[in-house]
């Protein structure tokens, strides 16, 4: 089993009630292969500037990920991102983003990234998502991910994007405002007809809800003593939850499976925002893992 | 085992993104009683105006709720509030409330009520809960509910009032303001350290999470597909989490136990919402709670 995953790799200068740092590596596709990881063989697609070093390389080779296809483009810039969390750290605000080297990205998909049996498309511009997906047709399972800007800007783009997949992330509140629908139950369902069979409702600090056809799934989300930086938990929640459900096989996705893969990727989301960046994650271990899994399953199951 | 709940008894005049409905039975200890009725004996102490009349006495007594307390005040008017909430129901907005009999309200429970196991505070003035709370000594297990507006206008009372019982009941973020602590594990920390050795933070749509020195849970809520009136969901919540509680015996009180309880919280206030004031758990039976609490495991237990 393998996971190709698309989307921004980016340095983030983010600002909490807990601190500020400037310049850490993140972005959506660093965040999910960190987390996803632990679960499948991961390899990332995009592209970054000179100003990507070896430092950064570094951390994602010593990672494990594969990093043969980010593409390094002379003289450009790495993507920037900088936002700052108020005392709800629910909300994130952006105060500057550069697209540099993303203005102009062209994915293009080597033999064996077209072959993963995963595809990952992080939040990127959605016209770009469908390419990528045009590209990797060979994928059994392919997962989207997006944000309310493109729901603002470019709505029908990703209404486009998400009819081709097979599963799609989005923020509970964003699901309710792509479809016109207060409900959660009936906005997942009239984007379930759209074309996915899986919608995955992130709720932040509060878990994730899950909808298929059949199935309804909620867990919360760990009760953490440190907060202190909630970029990019999102996107480890996708990791966590996609390395997984690559890992056991496409084929053999149940109502258990998926529950299993939601409490993992709240383990890894969990992870993600207890320290700024990629700190936490990129220095996790699988028993650590492990361990809060169990201590997850202690915090909510409620027994027989 | 016996449970006495002290609270509005009210008319509600509700408008919902599903409708709106004039003068229904409402109020924190009626939709508290109505909860807590299927797990132990309830009596309801609060006063009422003339307008309360044969149905509404009618409505409890079926319930099997002891109205022999509530006092009804001639020439004088029920407790009344109306208030609206938006697309997105998590908040209620007050547009009317007015006091009426509670204005004048001077508890006196009589020797059966001050017996009870349990005592309710639910959300009145704190100076009155504090009344309440000197006058039934003798229960071994008493919980407070309180909201926002008394934070803001009677804080230290509120605090005086909590120093003073077992289990406090508030919003998530309400915890966080009244403690002034971002954070809600700490939040809830330092609640406890002020006298309560139980803390939960109600997060409305979300679910709950529970606090004591030793334990966390949270649990989530179900995922509906009717959610037509909030009112009164914290008060169904707090109904079946104390009515478990109170049938087990406070000495019972295990962390096994707490999220049993928060379990039935969960599936009462799920009836709460499904429909307008107090119609849905009106006419509730027990093996509908059962059946309900099996569907909540289903949607959240992710197994071994």
């Amino acid at each position: 089993m393998a996971l190709t995953a698309v989307g921004s790799i980016a340095f983030d200068s983010v600002r909490t009630p807990f601190g500020a740092r400037e310049r850490m590596l993140g972005g959506s596709a660093v965040h999910f292969a960190l987390a996803a990881r632990f679960f499948t063989d991961v390899r990332i697609i995009g592209p970054v500037g000179e100003d990507f070093g070896d430092a950064e390389f570094g951390l994602l080779d010593e990672a494990g990920i594969e990093t043969a296809e980010i593409e390094r483009i002379d003289g450009a810039k790495t993507f920037f991102w900088a936002g700052h969390y108020e005392h709800d750290m629910n909300l994130a605000h952006t105060d500057q983003t550069e697209l540099n080297v993303f203005a102009d990205f062209e994915p293009k998909l080597t033999e064996q990234a077209r072959a993963a049996s995963t595809l990952f498309l992080g939040n990127i511009q959605p016209d770009l998502q469908r390419r990528v997906r045009g590209e990797a047709d060979a994928a059994r399972f392919v997962a989207l991910d997006s944000m309310n800007l493109w729901i603002e800007i470019a709505r029908e783009s990703l209404l486009a994007a998400i009819a081709e997949v097979d599963c799609v992330l989005l923020n509970d509140a964003e699901v309710r405002m792509l479809t016109g629908h207060p409900n959660l139950v009936k906005a997942a369902a009239k984007l379930i007809e759209a074309g996915p069979s899986i919608v995955v409702a992130k709720r932040g600090e509060y878990g994730a809800a899950l909808f298929t056809a059949e199935d309804r799934i909620a867990i919360p989300a760990m009760l953490l003593d440190e907060v202190r930086d909630p970029t990019g938990a999102g996107d480890s929640f996708a990791g966590g939850f996609l390395g997984y459900l690559d890992s056991i096989g496409s084929d053999s996705i149940s109502s258990r499976e998926l529950k299993r893969a939601m409490a993992y990727g709240s383990v890894l989301a969990s992870f993600n925002v207890e320290d700024f960046g990629t700190d936490r994650v990129a220095r996790l271990t699988r028993p650590a893992i492990e361990e809060r899994l169990a201590e997850f399953r202690a915090l909510t199951h409620f027994g027989g």
